[in-house]
């Protein structure tokens, strides 16, 4: 009834499912999760635990390893400078000509490090900007597809370009002055805006808000090369401690012996409904056949627009969600996706679905208008709500990667909880957008009974009353000045 | 010097050939000319034309296929109803729904019905929209990728989706109320026009042509789906022998055993410089050990700006050209490409590219900013130059292309002649834009000796004499109403 399975493009199959489950009880021939995992059914059945070793941190060798789903491009790229090698990269890089970056180039650096963005290996020079830009994938040398839908850049102004002269290599320097990389091997290219805007976001519309916030302002050539990063990028905001790197979540889902890694992309508090629909996808993961399917709970920790919920507190609310067992904190990571947000829909939600097989997973849940928002002049969504996940399912690059589309989660008014909505008596829903959700906090109005769990729901109102203060605080100031 | 051989994208090899003909009396291993065709070149050594046969329509099994290069998708569809069943499906056309075509939708169902977009069937529905928009592709169900960067649909407005209903398939009716097609099994979709425009052309300014004449005036709803031709398109506009189908095109290219196909797209009249590069190519490619290189020179005859030379007038300078010997008729094939034009530069050069494909072209000549046009609001090109054979050369579906992009040819005021434009003497060459040629031919003054062959230079001074003449006519008409 709510979830649909696509599995692959090419042979255009939805499975639907329904709630009957005797439908489940046997192996769907139609999905072969076991490829995706290239591991032996038969040397499953026979594992055993060794309970009477002593422990280590990490399992030896587990027998199902989730990192066979590969990184796009082989194998992941780590991009920070080894510890031996610092000293003498930053006086290298000192001697460079600089570039400043913004706080969200600085995110961007992060991402691109780590290998979220796998294989890029640098901010793109203009062969990749355009494949990005025209058809959201980079082909590599050996003829491989790799999806790439987001422009993934590095705008400078026309009098750093005049610095930089033929410099091939420059150093990047953060918003406060440290010297956080090299970039060798570079290109400068020109910077159309209004090209990259209409082609990113479908528009030209003001009020976009990565374009008002990081594009408006920036210079009017990008520059390319790859880079060389002096040591992990840390926000020291006490919530480093949630970002793990593909490689981190890799080795933590192998620690768990995961058999299938599902992931959730989210910039919002979790409620009732979103944990219905990844309990019920952990369910139906299990009636496939798998053993020990992990949620990934992967909030964006990026740039945000003004009116989102901000990050620390999203991540306590998140918290409080796992401590008041509403999800199984044994088979859920919560973790912190450090890129940016564009806000662009449909092209926008095929980097969060790529990213995250970079991080092992395989299975990426789309709902109801990805990464979409209002338009920002017409009274209208700027995306057709389908169309992100109808685009999701025909990406190039995301063949291997399944993708679970579920139909929306509303108040049944009648059960008192979060339940999938059934059109045949849509009376008994109630719908409770963002905006609702956060009027109820704002006015301190408590939701329905099972919206959301009272923990998590505490940190919201608490972070509204903090800003009603705040704004009360700063409103004489404002009107003195 | 002038021309840039460019076999693979995957290998990122570009072949640049200099004017030393020392580098090219033998083979060049790293362009292999005889796999496109996949025949056995010993055969081709022990071919022998039989003499003595009677003479026939077409050369009976020629050793060299040029239509061995597939068209996309494998066979080119053909969309026309055979007679027999013509009568049938017209009293059936009779009974349906009718959507009323403009004469540019038209267009299309002929640029569709003869295999141009091959594998495409029909108008698209919006799977394949969505795939155009986003990756200028489609991958078919077999896998395979075609490339596909214009969305080839047909819009409809809310009265004549209410008057469909719930109908599976509809008349299509043209401009004169002439029953042309029938599109079966259809899909209506949401016609998001900032949308397709934004991501289609890379800015939403107002002035676009295709925008303008086409979108705008259109209804809100695309409508999809597969297209039965009542009978072959005609214009009765005297040129109707130069439409040849790509099916007529590959039996022409069989008949004189062409060995390599390659394509000139153009929308203006034919100057010395085109001719030279022409030529030039085809000296390249023997060179390169082709044996008979075949030139389409292939005009674009559907819609065009108001401003461009209008058709008729144009393949009567192409037909001078080639009476004054400037081309070789022997080896040159003009003909029509039925498309409308879109100006929408590196976008737009792939439709124009992969519709070749279809035609048996394996070899593509690409010019400075191909498709392109001044921006309309701004005082710059609309499109950097260099993006059109950048992106063409990146393109997915189009791998099997030869892209031959070529430097830019102007007049050299010492061997008052076209000549490729030398940078170490630039100030020798003048440069003749479209606009500078019109104006030369519109005020009656004479382009420089060498510019264009005397014939076809005519062509053009009547036409825009004829232009001055009707305007004289219209002008008090226009004072008096």
């Amino acid at each position: 009834m709510s979830l649909t399975i696509k599995s692959h493009f090419a042979s255009r199959t939805y499975l639907s499912f329904t709630t009957k489950p005797s439908r489940f009880t046997g192996y769907n021939t139609k999905i072969r999760p076991n490829s995706i995992y290239h591991f032996n059914p038969l040397r499953l059945t026979y594992y055993q635990p060794k309970k009477m070793q002593a422990p280590v941190q990490y399992s030896p060798a587990p027998l199902i390893k989730s990192s066979l789903i590969e990184p796009d491009g082989g194998a992941l790229v780590d991009l920070v400078v080894p510890e031996g090698e610092r000293g003498a990269k930053t006086i290298e890089a000192e001697s460079l000509p600089k570039v400043r970056l913004t706080k969200i180039d600085v995110e961007w650096v992060h991402v691109i490090s780590e290998g979220w963005a796998n294989p890029l290996k640098g901010f793109m020079r203009e062969d990749e900007y355009l494949q990005s830009l025209h058809f959201s994938s980079l082909r590599l040398k050996d003829g491989y597809v790799v999806n790439m839908s987001l422009p993934i850049v590095l705008a400078i102004d026309d009098e750093t370009k005049e610095r930089i002269g033929s410099s091939s290599h420059v150093g990047l320097v953060g918003p406060d002055g440290d010297l956080i990389a090299i970039l060798r091997s570079i290109e400068i290219y020109k910077h159309n805006k209004e090209e990259r805007i209409a082609r990113t976001w479908g528009t030209t519309a003001p009020g976009l808000p990565y374009v008002e916030e990081v594009i408006t302002p920036a210079g009017n050539w990008l520059i390319g090369g790859d880079l060389e990063v002096l040591k992990p990028i840390k926000y020291n905001d006490g919530l480093d401690h949630y970002r793990f790197s593909p490689k981190q979540l890799r080795k933590e889902f192998d620690r768990r012996n995961a058999d299938a890694v599902f992931a959730f992309q989210l910039r919002n508090p979790v409620h009732n409904g979103h944990a219905l629909l990844m309990n019920d996808t952990r369910r139906r993961l299990l009636e496939m056949g798998f053993k020990n399917p992990i949620l990934l709970l992967h909030p964006l920790g990026g740039f945000t627009k003004a009116d989102d919920v901000p990050l620390d507190v999203r991540m306590e609310q998140h918290s409080k969600v796992l401590e008041d067992g509403v999800l199984d904190p044994e088979t859920t990571i919560v973790a912190i996706f450090p890129s940016p947000m564009h806000y662009a829909g449909p092209t926008e939600v095929q980097w969060h679905a790529k990213a995250r097989i970079n991080a092992g997973a395989n299975f990426y849940i789309v709902g109801r208008d990805p990464a979409g928002m209002g338009h920002p002049t017409e009274k209208r969504d700027l995306y057709d709500p389908d169309h992100g996940k109808k685009v999701l399912s025909m990406a190039p690059g995301l063949e291997k990667l399944n993708i679970l589309p579920f139909r929306v989660a509303a108040y049944d008014i009648v059960a008192k909880k979060m339940a999938f909505f059934d059109p045949s008596r849509a009376k008994d829903f109630l719908f409770i957008s963002g905006t609702k959700m956060r009027t109820y906090a704002r006015t301190g109005e408590n939701p329905p009974d099972g919206f959301m769990c009272p923990g998590g729901w505490e940190v919201l109102v608490k972070y509204y009353e903090s800003l009603q203060a705040e704004e009360a605080t700063q409103q004489p100031a404002a009107v003195s000045s």
